[in-house]
């Protein structure tokens, strides 16, 4: 396929999403252009899904690795309490797959994007050995009103959204569904919060490493997806479902999450279940870890 | 490595560097957070940078492949003529190379950001079989001033930046310098711009498809680096000088340029030189175009 035919495609389908009118400018020059609206601040990460680490092109067709490496950008956005605004997408892929290939891809990206209003504003695509996709997503936020890892103080309850282990259970084939919905409503009432991507224990140390804080869950109330078990939605990662911090007397929509836990002084970092050290599932060196945030 | 230690290393790294005060809150979050200075639009750009394809561990130290990396991104920034704000770094790693590569990577990549004041505001970090690398760049410019492929008209003269084919005669080893000083002063004089990542054959001809116009050059006013050739200096790629347009009545700022053609009505996209058709090197399949740009 020609360069030419491959980015008219590419344009073709980020046209038949949706168009964020702060984009001034998408696909087809050396940058995209963005206009932000004033009084808001801006958003920024970038996840990359890789196969062999993120997904097998065995067990995988190219229309769920597109959704899937969409899915966990605006994961991010939505632990921030965030509106999605554009992304861009670069996608490394071997030249046996092909343009049909490509065109799954980014069909899977595009049925997510459209459903949460991201505009496609450009990306790079190049052919490698293995697939490799590195989504970056914006988003916006009143100013001064994202929901950040590190505000989380002693006394403060602990939230989940949703059920856990189901990903993990299912051998992460389900597609997941980001909480964009959920950050925005509960970003008017918690303290802390972030994505449950590596799995619980692992994301709450995260989240009381940058609040400087300790956490105690109850195992009773963790909510274990249907199917899993307790170790699965402990430690089994890719869950997508946003973990808050409120304080006691916050009216956190109760309909949209379960409190599983309480946070207090301690080591930075330290989580305890049932009175019990709990470890961070795959903490220990950096070959285990699947995947670092900086 | 613990992921903390690596974590805490990469901020330490960010943090030496230099710090815009546009970004609100850098590494450590699920997004990083911008506040854009009014009046601004800002530019967006992602590149890969492959192993294998875009370098060699055998023949790129980890600080050149951290340098390049940022390199390329830039100089999509100074072909808008925009200033950097902030960049993601999303790098993958074989494990073996462990975190003394990592630490070149950062070196490399963060003495070029510190010159060009640009600030890590955040990034991916993964293990992986082969090297890879997605830097996001991020860079401010006035509004509706931003440089775009599309603005050349007929009878615009065309110019370049520097030398070409210095970067292929070398074998992709030199340190390329992004134009972004160049960029900016160039930026109120031109109609239209593009930077040669790929060789001024193939990025003239994408600038010309942009703007509906075909182009004409002069062999002789080429300017060829020291040692290279002619075909070196057309098709070679990685020299990341600026292709620009401007009216021929255009005050363009002759010390930063050499007039190398002119722009023509014509099929879009068509480049001639002394009057015969020139190809796009590496033109003709997606299997043997190095990158592209969407």
């Amino acid at each position: 396929m020609r360069e030419l035919d491959l980015v008219r495609r590419i344009r073709e389908h980020a046209a038949a999403a949706y168009r964020n009118r702060s984009v001034v400018k998408g696909i087809g020059d050396d940058c995209a252009i963005v206009r932000p609206a004033q009084e808001n601040d801006l958003v920024f990460t970038t996840d990359f899904v890789l196969e062999g680490r993120h997904f097998s092109l065995a067990t995988h067709s190219a229309q769920e690795v597109g959704y899937k490496a969409l899915a966990r950008s605006l994961s991010d956005l939505a632990a921030m309490g965030s509106k999605p605004v554009f992304c861009l997408v670069s996608l490394a892929v071997p030249e046996r797959l092909g343009s049909r290939w490509i065109d799954g891809f980014y069909k899977g990206l595009l049925s997510l994007g459209t459903r949460y209003k991201i505009t496609v504003a450009g990306g790079d695509l190049s052919s490698f050995g293995s697939v490799v996709v590195d989504v970056m997503c914006c988003g916006q936020v009143q100013r001064n009103k994202a929901i950040l890892r590190s505000g989380a103080k002693p006394g403060d309850f602990v939230y989940v959204t949703g059920k856990l282990g189901g990903a993990a259970h299912s051998k992460w084939t389900t597609r997941v569904e980001p909480r964009i919905d959920e950050g925005i409503r509960l970003s008017r009432h918690v303290s802390a919060g972030i994505d449950i991507s590596d799995g619980l224990s692992i994301d709450l140390h995260r989240l009381c490493l940058e609040s400087g804080v300790a956490a105690e869950l109850d195992s009773a109330l963790i909510p274990v997806a249907s199917g899993a078990t307790l170790d699965e939605a402990l430690h089994g990662g890719e869950d997508y479902e946003l973990l808050v911090t409120a304080r006691p007397n916050a009216r956190v929509p109760k309909a949209l999450v379960t409190r599983i836990g309480t946070i207090k002084r301690g080591k930075p970092g330290a989580v305890t279940m049932d009175g019990r050290a709990l470890p961070a599932g795959g903490y220990d060196h950096f070959a285990r870890v699947r995947r670092v945030r900086i």
